[in-house]
């Protein structure tokens, strides 16, 4: 079934989509495009219910990963750096040493794990506590759209 | 101008919405009906710019500020605690040691600051990962309505 929203969403989108209902069901919490730190901007971060955070960065196409320049820059903002693509994406493409993820708009699934590289203890709090901002701050602009948040970005 | 959605909005959840506004404005990340710990559920959780969090209790009127026999259980888990009132709240009822805020549903205006009882790192740290997974949690569950969040609460 295809549902009314899927049509407004990107082919990123849909992939970030499938990969957060999946990772929801394994305990994670997510948020989508996620500023770790200034510059930077992640399609997905998830937040484990040991409270460790992995990145996932969604490709929808070989143009698409050739044009992302950024993506080590993310290691150093999470535990565990995963990409996510469809089934039609080159994988041989994609660095050794990082996660891989099959999705599509609906579901997901871990092929390879992303190698542990934990953060520092003051780095995770750091990076929960701007999670939890950025996630009360996007809810509290979809509850209460009078509230005049859009400055808080 | 009235909004329309306040109308679905009980009298304590009026004030609550006043007393976010107002917050945010001030830097804080706010989410309503937030459990720290089994049993417990405060109306407004508020994680300020520099790791504070506070607790806000919002009574709509006299009965309900007498049945509430649960507030002095949310002074372990926040460095501010305040009651949220509106105008015409008989304000002597409250007890001393406590901060009390005047809202209505647009705004609100912090009247007496409530005292601060640090939290420990540890338990602040813990807290802030609960309110970042509540937040995402809800966040997740308003933008994919499709994820079947429902069960994580």
């Amino acid at each position: 079934m295809d549902l009314p929203v899927t049509s407004d969403l990107m082919p990123g989108q849909l992939l970030a989509r499938g990969v957060c209902r999946h990772l929801a069901g394994h305990g994670f919490a997510v948020i989508e495009e996620f500023v770790p730190d200034r510059g930077l901007r992640v399609d997905v971060m998830a937040l484990g219910p040991k409270g460790e955070l992995w990145v996932v960065e969604c490709k929808s196409s070989r143009a698409d990963y050739m044009s992302d320049g950024k993506w080590q820059g993310y290691l150093d903002w999470c535990d565990r750096y995963f990409w996510a693509v469809d089934q039609d994406f080159p994988t041989e493409l994609l660095p050794e040493g990082t996660g891989l993820i099959i999705a599509d708009g609906y579901d997901a699934e871990i092929l390879r794990m992303g190698p542990e590289d934990k953060l520092a203890a003051a780095r995770r709090n750091k990076l929960i506590r701007k999670f939890a901002v950025h996630a009360a701050r996007r809810l509290h602009g979809l509850r209460d759209p009078g509230a005049g948040l859009e400055h808080l970005g």
